[in-house]
This record gives C-alpha cells, sequence and structure tokens, in this order.
C-alpha cells in the first residue's frame, strides 16, 4: 500500500481526493492535514465521508509527513514550494494542486501569483501533470504541478489542432464556463448562494491566472508562441467546466473528427464524442474524464471544440491521482473507474 | 457471473442501475429493453455512461429476459405483474422498482394506481423490498417490490420510534421534500426546469401514493394502525429527499439518540448521526445511505426525525440492488460502497 | 414626499427596500447609512438599481436621519434599538427590520438575541408589524417592529383557525422551507453556493428566534397560550418562504376554505387560492403578497395549510413599505402593486 | 387607452406581456387567446398574476382582434403571417414576437423555419423591432419583427464596433450563453429541471436561426457583409442572456469605452457599465434592460464585449411593448421603469 499525505484537506480538492481515494486499492491515506481543524474528523466537515474514513485533521507537520510515500497539496499558492524540497529530499513523491510548481517563467509566476518562487531547484525538475502530454514524464518526475481547470480543458481541446498544425496560432478563443466550486471553499462574496445562482457572469477578463498555464503548455505543443484570448466564466452549477475553442483553419478540407480521434485513440480518460454532438457537463459529473466534441462553424473556416470537464476530478483531484497512479507504475485508471453521476 | 436483466433502461431508475452495476463485481447486465429505443445504444441517452457499457436497448421480450438469474424492472405501474409470473415460472428472481408487487391490498392498489391487480398469487408471496425491516424474508424471495422513495425515507425515520413503542401512534407527521427527478423522465410540465428552478411547492397534499405503503408497514412494525398525515414537496435539487417527521413522544424521558443507535448499529447503509446534527441531502447524493438526525422539540413532547436519502440510490436502485445481493447470498454492500459526491 | 432614511442599506433587505421605494409615487430615499461603504454608490453594489437611483452611502449620522419622516433599520439585531430613541423625540417615525422591537418580553429577547434591550420604554409602544393581525395599532405607531420572514408565514397560515377556535391549541406544527436569501448578505460558509445547490438540510430544530414571536403573536390570537414546534429548513432558491402547517380539528365539520376566505377577503395581500390548489414560491417572486392554500389531510382531522410569501418582500421589505403607508396615511398598497415575476 | 390583444397568451412571453402591461398605465389587454386553453383564466395558469388580471383565454378569432389597436403575436413561427394581413388591413397594428416578420430574404426564412412565408407583401413593409438601430422606422411602422433574444444581445454588443469601422468584420465571435426559458414552455426533453439543472452545453454549433437576423441587421450597420460565429449554450438558469462577442481591432488606439458610451448616451435601455465591470444577468432580471461592458484583451488586439439581457423582457416582451410605445407615439418607456429583481 501506498502511504499517503494530503496537506491542506478542508478545501474541496482536499476532500475530493479522500472520495476519490477511499475507492483506490493501492492507497492508505495516513496523514491528513489543516491547521485550523486539526483534532476534528475530516467527515464532521464533509458528511457524505462517514463510513469511508476515520481520519482526523493534524496540524501540518514535516517530520510526519516524512513518513509518506506521496503527499499531495490541496493547499493555497505558496504552501507547497516552502515545504517539498525537505519532503523531496526525503525521499517523498509531490503532487501540488497548487501554482506553485506549474509555471517555469519564475518572473510568470511572480506576475500572477504575487510572490517569489522560493524552490526554483524543484521547479527547474517539476513536471507539468497533464498526462495527455507529458506521460513520460511524469512516470519519472520527483514533483508533480498538477493543472488548473480551466487549463486543462483548453489544452485538451485545443492540443490536437496545434499539433497537427491546422490552425493559425493566433487569434484563439478559449471561452470557459465554470461551476462555483472552482472558486473553493474560502469565504468570499462572490461565492455566495444568492450571489451566484440563477445567474452567469464573465470574470477576470484582463487576465486571468490560467492564462500562463495555458500559453507555456500550448506553446510547447504548437512549437511556438500561441495566441489565446481566454475568458472564464461563472455559471450556476456547483461542478462542470465546459470550454467553447475557436480558432482559424489553415486548411478548410481537413478532417477534425478523425483528427481528434486518432489524437486520443489510446486516452483512458479524454472522450471525443460521435460528429455533430454536444458535450454536458454533468456527463462527467464526479467522473476523471474530459469529453471533446468539435465542429466546423457554419463559415467553414473557424473551428469550434467543446471540451467538458468537471473542475474538482479532471480539473483537480481525480488528474493528481492519475498522476500518482503513473509515478508509482500503477495501472493509470486505479480509483478512476467510477461512471459520473448522471442526472 | 449473475446474469442481470433491465426492463425499462431509459428512465433513470434504469440508468442509475447501469450505473451501479458497472461498479459491481459480480454481475454482467445481458438485457436491456426499451420498446421506443430499441436499437440504441444506452450511452447515446446517457453519456455518462459511455466507456462504461456496450448495451444497446432491445424490445422487451420475454423469451430473452429468461436467460436471466435476475430481472429488474424499472418501468411504469402495471408492466411487472404482467410479465413477472412467467419469469418466476423460468427460475428468473425478480426485482420490481414499480408499486406492482408493493400493497398487500388490491384494493389499495386499484384505488391508487386505477388497475386491477393481474398476477395476485406472485403478489402474496412478494416481498416488501426494504432490508431494514424485512431482510430475511429478503434472502428467500423470488420476487420483490422496491419501495417507494418518499417511503423509504419515511418509514427509517419512524421505524425505530413504532417498534419501541414511544410515540402516540396517531397525527404523525411525514413532511417530505423531494428532488424533481423522483418525477421521473417522462415530460411533463410540471418537471420543467422553469416550472420547478428556484421555487418549492406542496403537491398530492390529499393522497399519494406513497401514503399506502408507508400505513401499510408501518403498520406492521406498530402492531396495529397508525396515522401518519404525509405531505410530499417539490424542491428544486436534481436528487434527494428530506423526510421530517413528527410525532408526541409518551414518554418524555426516553434517550432517543440511543434508541437510534441501537436500532441500526448493524445495518450497512442507514447512519444515525451525533446527537444535535442535521442531515444534508447533498451528503447521501449518488450514495446508498440513509442519513437520520433525531430531536426533541423545545416542547420537549415532540419528537422531530430529520432523514435523507438519494432518492435514486436508496430510494430506487441502490436499494435494489442491495435486495438483489441478498437474493443470491451475496455481500449486501456490493457495488454499494461508493462514497457520496460533495459538494 | 415623505423623506426617508435606510441605515444599514448595504444587505439584502436595504437593497429590496431601495428596489420597492424606486416605485412608491410618494417618497423620496434621502439617507442611506453604511459605515463600511461609505462613499460608495447603492448601485456600485446593486448594479440592478443602475439608472433608478444615485444615492451613496453615507456613515450613519444621527442629526442627518434626524431630517427625515421615517427611518427603516435594515441592521443587525441591537442597532435599532440604539439609535431609535433619539429619533422618535425628534419626531421621526420607525420601521425597524430586526428584532430589536418585536418582542414584549425582554427575558424572551435576551434569550434569543443575547443582549439586554436598551430601549424598553419604546419596546413596550412599539407595534407589531403585521397589518393584518395589527392594522389599526400600525396606523397610529411612533415605532413599527417588522415581522420575522418565517414569523409572517406562520403566522397568516395559523391565525384564522386559532381566531376562531377551530383547532387544538397544542401540538400544531410549522414545517418551514425557505430560500438562502433569508440567511443575508453577510459571509457564512452555511450560504456558499456550493455549499447549499442542489440539496436541502433543516436547521435549528432544537430552537429558531422567529419560534419567540411565533407564540407571543398566535397566543394573543388564540387568547392563551399555543403550542408551536417550528422547524427551518434551508432550500436551494435565492427567495421564498413556504410554510406548511399541520394542526387537528376540534370539528371535522368546519369549512375550512370559507373561513380562510371570510378572514382574508379585505385583505389586499393575502391570497387565499381556490380549494384543492397547491402554492407555489414563485408566484410571490418579487411581489408583496402571502398565498395560501387550506386542505383537510387523508385522514380528516388534520388540516394543513400551504402558505408561502417572498421573503425580502412580504417577508421584509415589501412588509415594512406596507405599515410604511398605514403610518403616513396613504393608500396601503402605494408602491407595492407590482405583480411577482414568474417564471 | 390603447386597446391590446395577445395571440398565444399561454407561453412565457405572452404571460411576460400580460406582466408588463399589468404596469402600464395606457393600455388595456382586451383579448387573449389560446386555442386550447379557450375558456380558462390567465392566473390559473399563471397565479403570479392573481389580482392583476381578469382575462380568459379565448379562442383566436380575426374578427374580434380587428377590435383592438395593436396585436401582439407570442406565437409558434409560422402563425403571424397567416393572420397579420387580414388585421392590418383594419387598421390594427402588429408587433409578432416570432420570427415571421424578422426575415427580409425568404429563401433565408425558409432555409430556417421550414416553410414558405405567406406574406411577403407584409413582409416587405416591415421593420426590425430593435429601436436602438431602427426607432424612426419603428416609429411609422404598421407592422413589427420583434428580435429574437439571442440577436439583441449580440447586436447590441457589436453595432458600436462595426458602425465606427474600428473591427475587422469578419471572424468576429457571438458566444451566448442563455437561461432555460427561452425554449419556452412547450414540453421537451431538453428542458427538464433534470435534464438541464446543475450543467451547461452548448447546442446548434452548425447553425442557429438567429444567425441569419444578426448577419442581416450586423451587415446593415457595417454597411457589407460581417462574419459572425454565433454559438448559444444553454445555462441553468430561469432568465438570462449573456454573449461575449470576440472580434479583432483594427486600430488597438481606439478608446473603446468612450465609443460605446457615446453610442448609447441616450438610449433609455442601454446601460454601459463603467471601464472594467462584468455584467451580471441577474442584474437585469424582469427589467428592460441590456448593460454592456467593453474590454481589450490582454493581447491588447482583441476586443471584448459583454452583453447581458433578460430573454423575456429586453429579448421579448418588452421589447415588443418598448417598440409598441414608440408605435402609438408614448413615452418610450412607459410601463416598462421596474428595476430589476436582485438578488
Amino acid at each position: 500500500m501506498i502511504k499517503v499525505g494530503i496537506v491542506g484537506g478542508t478545501g474541496y480538492t482536499g476532500a475530493e481526493l479522500l472520495r476519490i481515494l477511499a475507492q483506490h486499492p493501492q492507497v492508505q491515506v495516513q496523514v491528513l492535514t489543516s491547521r485550523q481543524e486539526a483534532g476534528r474528523r475530516a467527515d464532521a466537515l464533509y458528511p457524505s465521508l462517514r463510513g469511508h474514513t476515520d481520519l482526523c485533521y493534524s496540524a501540518p507537520d514535516v517530520a510526519t509527513l516524512k513518513g509518506c510515500d506521496v503527499v499531495f497539496f490541496a493547499t493555497p499558492h505558496g504552501t507547497a514550494m516552502q515545504m517539498a524540497p525537505e519532503l523531496v529530499a526525503a525521499g517523498v513523491k509531490i503532487v501540488d494542486l497548487s501554482a506553485d510548481f506549474r509555471l517555469k517563467d519564475t518572473a510568470q509566476f511572480k506576475h500572477w501569483y504575487k510572490m517569489d518562487h522560493s524552490a526554483t531547484d524543484l521547479l527547474s525538475e517539476a513536471v507539468y501533470g497533464l498526462p495527455e502530454l507529458h506521460r513520460d514524464e511524469i512516470r519519472k518526475a520527483r514533483v508533480i504541478g498538477n493543472p488548473g481547470c480551466h487549463a486543462t480543458a483548453t489544452q485538451l481541446a485545443l492540443a490536437p489542432l496545434l499539433a497537427a498544425g491546422v490552425i493559425e496560432t493566433d487569434g484563439i478563443i478559449a471561452d470557459s464556463k465554470t461551476g462555483i466550486s472552482g472558486a473553493g471553499r474560502e469565504l468570499k462574496l462572490g461565492s455566495m448562494y444568492s450571489e451566484t445562482a440563477d445567474m452567469l457572469k464573465a470574470y477576470a477578463v484582463t487576465g486571468h491566472r490560467h492564462q500562463s498555464e495555458i500559453d507555456q503548455e500550448l506553446g510547447i505543443v504548437a512549437g511556438g508562441p500561441v495566441g489565446v484570448t481566454f475568458v472564464p466564466h461563472l455559471t450556476p452549477m456547483i461542478r462542470g467546466i465546459h470550454v467553447t475553442a475557436y480558432a482559424r483553419l489553415k486548411d478548410r478540407s481537413v478532417d477534425l473528427q478523425k483528427l481528434f480521434e486518432a489524437r486520443y485513440q489510446n486516452e483512458p480518460f479524454v472522450d471525443v464524442l460521435p460528429a455533430g454532438d454536444h458535450p454536458e457537463t454533468r456527463s462527467v459529473r464526479g467522473g476523471n474524464v474530459c469529453r471533446i466534441a468539435v465542429h466546423k462553424a457554419p463559415d467553414t473556416k473557424t473551428v469550434v471544440v467543446l471540451s467538458v470537464i468537471d473542475n474538482l476530478v479532471k480539473g483537480a483531484s481525480g488528474q493528481a491521482v492519475q498522476c500518482m497512479n503513473l509515478m508509482f507504475g500503477l495501472d493509470e485508471t486505479l480509483g478512476l473507474k467510477a461512471p459520473p453521476l448522471m442526472p
């Protein structure tokens, strides 16, 4: 059994790790930290877990965490880079769900997260944890920067087109719609029911943190800079991201359906829908899967890609477990096979 | 492997059987019927099942169904009683999610379902499929009448009090709040989004079908007639039932917490919350569990029981699988152990 | 024009006063206070009001408020009783939407609100602002304690039965379901979208503040103590309260429909539905109206009353304006005639 | 008083006309038709209207409708063009909320609506009822083709840019998100609560009817063909449309905020938000207003326009009343001044 630690287990991605790992046959969660809730049972905060875990929160302690084989960080940005170096030195693998190990350019990191990076050595060896782009590196990695939720859905929508060189690399649009749980469990007016229910709004139009991940990773895929205008929207649903991506075809004759099916045919967690379909976020609710449909717009020169994930699963904790499976040489799908919940 | 047939697989309880059984290690669904969708893949209707099943709907055919070990009926009322006799004669076990085999009194059946009962012999041997009340009978049954959703939550809330004889058997109130999926996938104005979202209403105050089940079963528990006023309410949520039950204590000194904990201590799917708690429907979303809290009202003579289930799982398809496990001598919890989805 | 001040204008009831008064032909809001938002425009917080008001928040100042004819308090409990005495002395009328002037028994006030009452003289003359019970007193009042939202819907449901003496006064149940806006705009985990959407729960089963108002006022109506078990539930809707009240009939032959129609025939804001109907909270969304239906349960001895209001309108700000209209000798319905928003 | 007829009064736009006109001081609704509900009171279908109308539905009858000054058609496509010629000949003005009089090109009409146009003479004089583009023509019109909801929000977002010639006219994206009420009250699986709640999906990516309106009208504004890729999405809210429009700037130095403010400064129902803001659909819920914000994307060459309306008000019935006011020489804002409902 793999011994797992979770740092920051009170938030939604932490709880989602507990839910997923409760069904994983090869791991045991040994440490679950929260400074604020130390001493309380996890299932007191998440009664859905009653009967599935007896864990209590404990104050984070590096010595204890060193006894784990792998530690997940489900913490605010800035925590993982503080604690990771000592853990890695002790042979512990790291999967960081925050942004600390996603951006290779520390200037970008500082620009978006308003802090200096304190573990640049580890950062340089860290692998961006999107298995569909970096599977082999993840297998060998000691530190994973788990992708952002918007970024995951956007990259999976656009990577096949950029890799094949069939679209113009500039003027790409990624219009993303997210459920409210993406904003986390932290108290803020903008996450209150009466402020978000029965309504929709865009936010951060002039710049969102996931932009830098998208640029970095799609630039690698395209072999050069890409120009993506990324606009997120807040939608009255608990879970789910739907990215609608628009790009201009260089060659209108390309068989887009075939291109996507070929690119993802061996991917266990990317599902290319039949031609003409429209994916629904509910079809991935609770599941570690990205469903994608690709369309040609009526003008025949614009490609429209529709991509949906559950922001807490394939957009966070499920993807983190997928990375862990790869890092430990397990079947990549272990613990991740339950069908989504629909309706 | 147990060979399973599902008659009426297009509705929500049929699809939920597919979802649950996809995770069950001892069964294989062999037949899935729908007259209307014959020839279509199940995952075309429920894309959440893509990758989890290759089944296609077929027109219902008794000869084919006879090849199954067990057949679930997820059909409108009236279908199961037509087909069950021939299947049972052929050695097939039946779990009927409709009301055909719930009510022992055929006059009651006719009153509520507006049709004569056509299989009274089978009805007399059929077992009401609430394992917490009839586990041993279910183990030996050939035909199960799977309980209604409101009825399940109401009975689990009130049975301990009635069995212990600590409340007055008359003047009991069961105020039930259900999600919209309880009304099924059938087209009706009252199930449309714009008619049900962001609002709540009572319905059927002057008489609801589940009343007769509640009366029948709680009467058995109480050892005599009980008087329950049952009022259902439609609530803007997809899944979930919350019953708030009120009764008058005969003896104010009874330790209600202890009574409930003792009654359900060995039940794998009934969870008595700590004293003072309030169960949330989301804590059971997607899970086969009933969570219950018991309170004394400020007047100290009224007991208030709060009981939540997922209407499609413990209120329908999960409970049906639980019954099937018992009927085949399997571990009662097989396929039913995944934690609920929260948030 | 009546000069209006609003103390505490950032919360939902404050904003709702602005919305309603924007359509009132006889008033002008002159002062709008908020310590925290002083200097900001009201329509910066509530963009729905853009084009309808130019008001800015100012720090609360008694001298300025003395220039008003009437001051509404949309503040946390404890504020109105501090400021009201000086304002009343200066001839300003007060409508307090908090609980400071609702409870005649200061021990009850202290029990529920954890503070001593500091304006007992004013309290003794204050009138409970439910026009259907206290219209004539409201006309002459200087200080109004505007009722709580649950309490309004509960009292309007039960008052006709208690006044007519047709039910037992003990063992009454008031099962109330409220939308999330009832919890206000204050940051709390329990009001977050991801914590409340797609789910339902009871709260405060062992005692809720509105209990004391209900007991006080229904006791007056009944001419003696009443025993009401009041249980509130949190429901995933923005606005709306639905009370389901249960009581035992002393005389089963009473014509309940006639009783309710007679009691409310001259009430401009209570609508008794045709026999057999079930009121929907959406039918009162945004409107100052309580819709009621009365049913006999199948047992013929239990009466079930269904009562719906918009918690922010008839349950708060609309009722406050209704009281103001009465206090100033205006047509009671001024500014309150817009139809609810449905769907 | 203007005598009004409404043909097809059972759907959401018909009911919304009743709600709005109940507050209009210069009109009286005299005829309300529905073949299916003839004889029933309107407030039996829409209890929110109880106390606001005594109208009953009647079977549609041209003779009776001729007694009206203006007839609104809130009918499926194809009805208005059958009845309008005779009414217009009798001197009745027509506001058609269906698509019969929107498209000047009858081939386009046939392509999208699968029927021949039967009133081409009237079509040629009909005016597209978007006051912000056609105010003077509307004043003189006998027949109005009231715009589609997506089309209204899209045109108001893009017209200022195209009129000023500051964007490339090709490669424009209009990503639209609509509430479920836009699909109407007709029974369909895709409008059921359990199929649409807590989820989001795109639809009609390969072609939506509103495309042709958008092309026609923006082509006029631009003085030549425009290329807009329009993709609608279904969102779990009752009311509201949010269009996110993307276009490429010809000149990066243009002051976009100033451009929009100047274009709409005299418009009573278009509200340009302060620079940097993001409009919320709830800020227009129930109100006849379009709120718009304009942003430059981080790449500084893409303009992003955010535009919100209530699909049933500025996107349908409110706009229809606005047109009627213009046609009858009334104050354009009569009956349309109530603030939106927030929260």
